[in-house]
């Protein structure tokens, strides 16, 4: 048997998993991101910590395949990032400074494709190799898989489907500066957004309350019967199921898998969004499956350890 | 020096190409398509066709590399196609029986999809890996090209732009049976009725005569200084701009190739579209390069070379 790790880096903790080679998880473990100082400690500071498991399990350098390493932005297919304002970094070949700590098979992506590529290799998405992964947060991220491979595009860009435009009316402006994106109704921010709107001009009567209004809230009332809460509920799946309609003449996936916070609604949401898409959706894409990601906060790992284990 | 044909199959006629081993197009032909009693003389016609042209050349089958096909219709990536209702066929196993009729290297795709790999190889989008090739006609076709490989999806789908909803509030129904698809008004159907429903409503004077009406007319109208024909073309320039913005977010191509009868409009077209997607286009997006499609009806060719040619 042999190993590999899989790390996840972020804005505020590095995610760490060591993985068998046929993939399954054998322990996982966070460490600081020390973003201060341009971030330089932040990959010593992984590779002393893979080094100290190492040491832990006994394992020697003959028995790692390789460590599969996430960013939080763009990274080019050599395995150089241009900057990461999140982390501190300007332009860093991650590939070569992390060879140089431990001289191994080293892969670098983005954190939003490895957690797809982590969906599709253990989570909603087994089995598939064209898959669209939604992430509903705090704004609506994307990971596209076609082949089995990450949709990386020429400038780390495929799969930022939070900002395809679905509404050409919309006055808001959407946080990256553009009016109609997806994430400006889709998003916990989005939904939360929307329900403010809708409970405000609403005469009915409804549990929902403006001064603590969340994504949590809206489907949580409309499992009780909340019929102010159904219709934005209503609203969200139209919205989501037409934007998964467009992207699916464009992209053509065999399984949709949404995960994020919000996607903790669980089947009322899929069910709802996968509803609305079949009403909505080309002839070729009607029998696109859906899914629940299952991962939470651990794809990342997993799609690392995934860019190691072929 | 060795060799290999490209063999486009349409609904009435094959395009053929026999090309050097380097892509250089050494001679063009067309044969009838036979559809008749299924289409099962069109691959037999085929192979009679290449086997005359080796033999007029005096090539023996070891100098030939291998031969594309184009198909008209969805492709898997075993080269089989399910059915292709323009040449008459049912479920093909396309790739065996060109096999059997010349025992060569026998490589089949989507014909959009070939186009598109065909102004990768040898027209606009030369020098580049990352494309979103569109085919402006009768409707509005796509073809994708992720890292050098057409993005075909898991039902042969991918790159279907033309059915992308742009407008919820459209009325009138798409070929697709569904409202307010791409290709309803970048099309060359798509422009010459909005351009009628422009000229019937508005009292301003203009060349243009809805009996009489076209993408051409309205371009070339626009070109004298006919403020109509000049807004009706803003309007296409709008919306193709914005739908192109949201399927670079998806995709994030490094170049867009505009194709097909409405292109033949030139640069005008072509900096009307860039200077709407600059203008509404995702940060990430901004340096995208626009061109025109250079090989017209030889894409096809090209690109099934291309299939061979690695």
């Amino acid at each position: 048997m042999s190993y590999c790790y899989g790390v996840d880096i972020g804005g505020t903790t590095v995610k760490m998993g060591l993985f068998e080679s046929d993939g399954t998880l054998l322990e996982k473990w966070e460490i600081k991101s020390r973003v201060e100082n341009e971030g330089k400690e932040i990959l010593p500071d992984v590779a002393k910590s893979i080094k100290e498991n190492m040491k832990n399990k006994g394992m020697d350098l003959n028995e790692l395949d390789g460590i599969g390493v996430g960013i939080p932005g763009p990274v080019n297919s050599d395995g150089v990032v241009p900057k990461t304002a999140n982390l501190g970094w300007g332009k860093k070949d991650v590939k070569s400074e992390m060879t140089a700590l431990i001289p191994t098979k080293i892969e670098v992506a983005n954190d939003a494709n490895v957690a797809a590529l982590g969906e599709m290799f253990s989570g909603g998405g087994r089995g598939y190799k064209n898959l669209l992964v939604i992430t509903l947060g705090t704004g609506v991220g994307g990971g596209i898989i076609i082949n089995g491979q990450a949709l990386v595009g020429e400038h780390g860009s495929g799969g930022e489907i939070g900002h395809i435009t679905v509404n050409h009316l919309e006055t808001e402006v959407c946080g990256c500066g553009r009016k109609g994106c997806l994430e400006q109704y889709a998003s916990a921010t989005g939904i939360t957004r929307l329900a403010k709107i809708k409970v405000e001009s609403d005469k009915r009567e409804t549990v929902l309350d403006t001064s603590n209004m969340s994504a949590k809230a809206v489907f949580d009332a409309m499992k009780e019967g909340d019929i102010v809460a159904a219709e934005i509920a209503e609203e969200f799946f139209e919205c989501l199921g037409s934007a998964i309609s467009s992207i699916s003449v464009i992209i053509d996936p065999a399984i949709v898998v949404i995960g994020g916070g919000v996607s903790r609604a669980g089947e009322v949401l899929l069910e709802g969004v996968e509803k609305h898409f079949k009403e909505v959706s080309f002839f070729a894409n009607k029998d696109t499956k859906f899914a629940l990601a299952e991962l939470g906060n651990d794809a990342g790992i997993y799609g690392c350890a995934k860019l190691i284990i072929s």
